[in-house]
């Protein structure tokens, strides 16, 4: 980028595209960039809820007059690293009637007949919206390598097949934020136990959970794989430190705030006399 | 009902199902039931904020077991009555994940071939799920009516038509909650201005808003027979005042949380060995 520019969260958080990634390097309790603490860090939220829900409305507004331009905020991590908790805490702050929202569950029968990214492409923000995917097709490079739901050769084509996806939807407008919610294999632990102490958590618990914990150092592996090979300029990872929710919380907020800042949307102006409106509203009886 | 209660919002905005509605006697402005200003009315949502996202966890948690239940929210008004608004500012409360959100446009040629129920079955909730129509099928009896946009005959089949799929959602779980949002045609000329008076809001301005606004008196007509014909036990209609913004979010908030408190979902109990999964998680390295 020629622009010079003050350095921000996106900066400090994106993933490098030209190495190897090595996750054991990250501290998964880190506050990279952040507020000093949970107080801060709320009071801060609090401050940025109005500017973030602003910003939105603009986008929408120029949709509205040919802007094609929209979000798309993809949450990848671990069980219980935390992305139903962002979509509630981060999302929850913008105009509901904006986001489109989609969980991506096992492929159904019906979704299983056709490409991977088939039904990925049914549920994209349209101009003017915030999509956010919770899991994405990130899945069928991660659990689909890790429990080896498709042939080697199919698998390897698929980060090729995924980065020209991704480079067609910048093509068309689409911003996109791919977040990896980090947390530590402890923390993990911790989060498990919880949802079995509280008989109100025990609807989130499931016993196949533990399956895929016990698989850990291979979906590390899946990760780092998935990471270095599509991150690009246009579609960058950006790896959340996600031990500390307030961090989590705060940091996503924070992304797609620099990312709303830097398209400016602006609202269109009036495609009609203004005047004249006015004239015949006053006008009626 | 053979259960006694104190009688709730419900009661007071819920349009009589015996006579015909005359909607001049209804005062836009009135507060009924409501807190005595805005300032009492904004502390009292948000204390009902956190009540809302709790309840609506327990439906979606009980819909993972089984439960099938969902809430749809029905918003019709004129222009400017504050659709879009309720949205942002009750809807907001939520947690944006388990809300389906639809706004209904005029039908596309796709649409209009099949029948006016059709789209709208598409964008149902799924149980567990809190749907938000942002107008829906009355626009077929309202606008269809007003313009004549289908014979007589068939628009007189359409109120029973509608009377049969909304009984048929009913015992499929769906809770339904229609909420007409009654403003004065003086407050609509008021809102018009506003917008034309600010750059920022000329986005939101359609000049084909003047020319429905000059079929005022038809659309009233629309409406009283709608709310008349399509009033049931299992389906009711509830007028609220909408002149005054904070009311009018007050009372929609209001409504749904009655409805979500009768429905009184559960969090469901654990299906698996609690303490077998428990000491499985301690046991891992």
């Amino acid at each position: 980028m020629a622009k010079k520019r003050k350095p921000g969260l996106s900066d400090l958080l994106r993933v490098p595209d030209d190495r190897p990634v090595d996750l054991s390097a990250y501290d998964a309790r880190a506050t990279t960039g952040g507020p000093r603490d949970k107080r801060a860090a709320l009071a801060d939220i609090a401050r940025t809820g109005e500017r973030l829900a602003d910003l939105q409305e603009r986008l929408w507004a120029a949709s509205t007059a040919g802007d094609r331009r929209r979000v798309l905020l993809v949450l990848q991590g671990m069980d219980t690293s935390g992305k139903g908790g962002t979509v509630k805490h981060v999302i929850g702050q913008f105009n509901p009637s904006g986001c489109r929202i989609k969980a991506f569950k096992a492929p159904t029968p019906r979704e299983r007949k056709h490409s991977f990214l088939w039904r990925i492409r049914r549920e994209l923000p349209h101009p003017g919206e915030l999509g956010i995917f919770d899991r994405s097709h990130y899945e069928d490079v991660l659990i689909a390598r890790v429990r080896e739901l498709a042939p080697p050769a199919e698998l390897g084509r698929r980060y090729d097949q995924i980065n020209d996806f991704e480079e067609s939807l910048a093509d068309d407008g689409v911003t996109l934020i791919k977040c990896f919610l980090h947390i530590s294999y402890e923390e993990q632990r911790r989060r498990l136990l919880e949802r079995l102490d509280r008989p109100d958590k025990h609807w989130k618990f499931n016993v196949g959970d533990i399956d895929e914990r016990e698989l850990w150092p291979a979906y590390q592996e899946a990760y780092e794989l998935a990471l270095h090979r599509c991150s690009s300029p246009q579609a960058p990872w950006y790896l959340i430190p996600a031990d500390r929710k307030w961090y989590r919380n705060w940091a996503v907020g924070r992304l797609l705030l620099e990312h709303l800042q830097a398209l400016d949307p602006r609202y269109p102006k009036a495609d009609f006399d203004v005047a004249e409106a006015r004239e015949r509203l006053l006008k009626g009886a």
